[in-house]
């Protein structure tokens, strides 16, 4: 069994990342931190685990911590991952990071995120659809939830060189915005209404940035959006795309499920997809359209924003890095409706 | 008084008239009609408004409802309303209509809805804050809901010639959709959840492109995809608009504001617009953002869809039509939260 | 005109005063307190109400505020009227508390609230359907939300002699736990979900208890536990009434119409009555049903938690103690759906 | 592996049969039933099992399916059922039927559903939690949602003969009234609402009735109103409990852990459980409070309608009926929040 731990586990990311770990086949759950919380136990706040966990959280403390597992999943708050990775990495165990710290070129990210970065390090990036090279890695960094439904829509279309202007409004749930209560989760705020911030400035527009680059050095910017919706998860990505050849929605067709090819948690259901189908797993749908009076394709995708958003990719990660199939312990389907 | 009546009256657009002409001042409602409810109470149907009116369902019948009113409104569905508009202008009597039927080009129109037009004629789209002609008029075409919060988003940079490309993700809420269960009305469908529908072919693109023509007839073509969010009212219109020459969002504020200078119903609230601050009320609230890296800005607007977006718009129209204050019977705040 | 005051405007009951206030046609709002907002716009926190009013928050100042207002709303926390009442009530000056500090006996309060009351005073309650006297007074405490629904549901029956016990199972909106972000405010927490809270201890429960023994000394107790649902606003409230003599659904037709004859904000809807006919109006609708096999009757009722169950009911006491028609500025239907 | 059947797949019952079957380490999903849909992929309707299974809708027919299957779930709507269940019950497969119509006594059922019934049979009432018998039979009838969660709120109570009076006010998430749109299911009618049904005259009250005097054959009678409020799962029970003797909060734990000792699915969370902590799971949750003022004891409890309150119940009970741990396949916990 993989003796796994989570550093941060007290927050969503954490709570689903223990989720699909206590059933996971191949895993043992090891430990658990918060400072916080050290001492009580992890049901105290994740109620909904009941029954399948007796761990305690613990306060961390990275020798500790490698010496007890074979992977770590770093779940805190982007410019605090940086303080845990170099200790964690021993050249034996594996680690998995969910923050942003790494997920961005050195010089990017202390760019955006407007700080010096304490630990640069070349890293792969885990979206395994594009990225399976972190089968062979030690340390992976996690994709961001808007990145994965973004790229996710986009890399085909980039990868084949069409795309000449690309404009990505997403729509995510609630729970992106974490586990404490603030004004933009407070429900009289947040039902009934939709938002929309960081117009033109989220962080999250680096990662689209970088990574479609890499399928299409000819991109100059991409445009992002980002918007919140009366749903706890999900994130649904509209990506209108400004392509340089005509292209049918036939053509499209061809082209997604050829690109997508054995990825198992791709799916292209009929019609528009849907939270629902996605919510709690970690899939990826997705459809699409040619318009046919402008040079542009609408791709829509679906994913949960915890899950292949974040704790199932994660997973997915982890499986392939111990060299087990990368649906081991995912294999779930949503509980829709 | 001025005597109003409303042709189908038992929707969501017939109540809404009902709720906002049962206080206006100068309105007497003379008459309500529904084929299929004829002879019942108005509040059997329209709870909210028991204790305010008392008029029961009639069948509709031109000729009477004419001689009965010095308004009439026309709240049927798309293609039926030119079954009655002809009837009901008789040189004396003012009429609203509320469907598609004379909003765009006749030959337009019989193109986007597929059908032939039985009575080509020429309107106003009264979308005041535009055409303030509508004053002048025996009869106006009401604008749609999307074009609404769409067209008045964009109508400033087109006047001034300096939108190269339009990209309007238009998310509404459901109740535009009707009175009657549907499968997208169905909570568990729609409930933490979104969905796109008529990703490049909804109707209501033909309205805001020719809208948007008569500012600037360089546009060459816009694109329109709409949403619907788990949301009762609203419409919530983010257009990306990529313009021809910098601006900064100084420079957005200084042309939007000197556009709609005087304007009752625009306002420009600090931060993003948010459905709540309109809902039941017929604003339609906005704001903005200069992308720095791309040659974009970002406008939001806010409406509610059966207000600003239908019966509000309509009561607008009828005021000044009857040389009434724009804002007699409607300067009503939202019921925020 | 009246001059209107409101100390403690920030809130969901202080916004709720003003959006009522701005239209009332012999009202003119003359100052709006809040400690931490002094000196900001009033429209910068309610944005819904940009271009109805003009005032900047202001500290409060007792003496200054009674010299400058014919009637003051008294929106702060339990426990902080008690601060400024005695300091208004000047013998001209007209005040209506929103808080809980006057509606008990003094000892009551004190028990249940566990505190000393600075400033004991008998006061009328403000639930002018059962204390019309209220227009008598220059003093009123209004009522709270729950015991409002609850209240107006029992009374008819209590009046009568008839209730053995009583059940009061309510659900409101979340709106009644205030503006403040909290974790029972947190849309994950609450979105999809309903909970209780404070299941037999509620402080409301006294209220509920002394307004219907006035008109039964017989009843020994009451039951009320209280849930919140993922609503905004509105309370619907279950009232399982345990009588001493049979009743038929149609003997309580008779009952409650005649108890609430020619009271404008009481409606008897057909069916079930719903949160959506009275979201942001002033009506108490209710239903009720025998239960033909036991000795029970189900009483249900839906208000506004901010409105009828708040600041409605506010400016309802306020016109009557000014002589008006209790329905003047509060004549508004929902606006449903 | 078990060969297993749904007769009545397309509805929401049907869907999560399948989602919790695909994945079941004993079962292999053998057919599907839809007269409807009949020659359709399963995944047409069902779309997050997309992946899953591979099934084509059929059209019913018992022979064939008794042939083909080891356990036949019949997930019909009421009075349909009867129809099927006589002719799979060979002696041979196994029959779980999810319908209504075997859970009364015969007369019981005939009374309440007002029809005849074309096949009289004692059967057991597969509350496994009460009734572990069912492991010994071939033909079970699952348990109706409401009653799942107001049984098992009561039992500890009544089995010790305490009750006097029971009050279940209970609330719905709106799946429970199935897939089609409906007035009820219509997201404008739902949302930011709450109504009640059947206030005094619900059909599962027969069912809480029959299995509560199983325990206590003094109860006269109990008393049950629904409601639904805007939530996709989940059933909340408000039991108010007047009981015969004084009980603190902990003889009502002491009382409940012991009669649920070593019961896998139901579980006593700290505070006051939470629809969200079981959606998608097996379990109920129950919290409890006695009232210090009066004979009364609040019980509360919380499952999944869809799965504790139909097709997960139901797999329990088959899992018993082959000898399998009664976990099997459903040891899954919510993916809350």
């Amino acid at each position: 069994m993989i003796k796994a731990g989570i550093i941060g586990a007290s927050g969503y990311t954490g709570g689903e990342l223990l989720r699909l770990l206590v059933n996971h086949p191949n895993v043992k759950l090891e430990l658990a931190t918060s400072r916080s919380l050290a001492g009580k136990p992890v049901t105290s706040t994740h109620k909904h685990l009941e029954g399948f966990l007796d761990l305690k959280y613990e306060n961390p403390n990275s020798e500790n911590i490698r010496e007890r597992c074979d992977v770590v999943f770093v779940a805190v708050p982007h410019g605090s991952a940086m303080d845990y990775v170099p200790e964690l990495l021993d050249g034996d165990t594996k680690v998995i990071d969910l923050s942003a710290d790494y997920r961005l070129e050195t010089s990017v990210f202390e760019k955006v995120y407007e700080t010096t970065h304490s630990d640069p390090r070349k890293t792969v990036y885990g979206l395994v659809e594009l990225h399976p090279e972190a089968a062979e890695e030690d340390f992976v960094a996690n994709p961001g939830c808007f990145p994965t439904g973004a790229i996710l829509a986009a890399a085909p279309l980039a990868a084949a060189g069409l795309i000449d202007l690309a404009v990505f409004d997403s729509k995510t749930g609630i729970s992106g915005a974490g586990i404490s209560p603030t004004e933009a989760s407070h429900y009289p705020n947040l039902a009934e209404n939709i938002t929309a911030y960081k117009l033109t400035t989220h962080r999250h527009k680096a990662e689209i940035f970088q990574e479609l680059t890499k399928l299409d050095q000819k991109l100059r910017n991409i445009n992002f959006t980002p918007h919140v919706i009366p749903s706890i998860r999900g994130i649904f990505t509209t990506a209108h795309l400004f392509i340089n050849e005509p292209l049918s929605t036939d053509d499209l067709k061809t082209i997604y499920e050829g690109f997508y090819r054995d990825r198992p948690f791709i799916r292209f259901p009929s019609g528009v997809p849907s939270l629902s189908a996605v919510r709690g797993s970690n899939f990826c749908d997705m459809g699409f359209e040619s318009d046919k009076e402008n040079n542009r394709v609408i791709v829509l995708s679906a994913i949960d924003n915890l899950v292949k958003g974040a704790s199932g990719q994660a997973i997915q990660n982890m499986n392939l890095m111990f060299g087990l199939d990368e649906t081991r312990g995912l294999w779930l389907p949503a509980a829709a409706p």
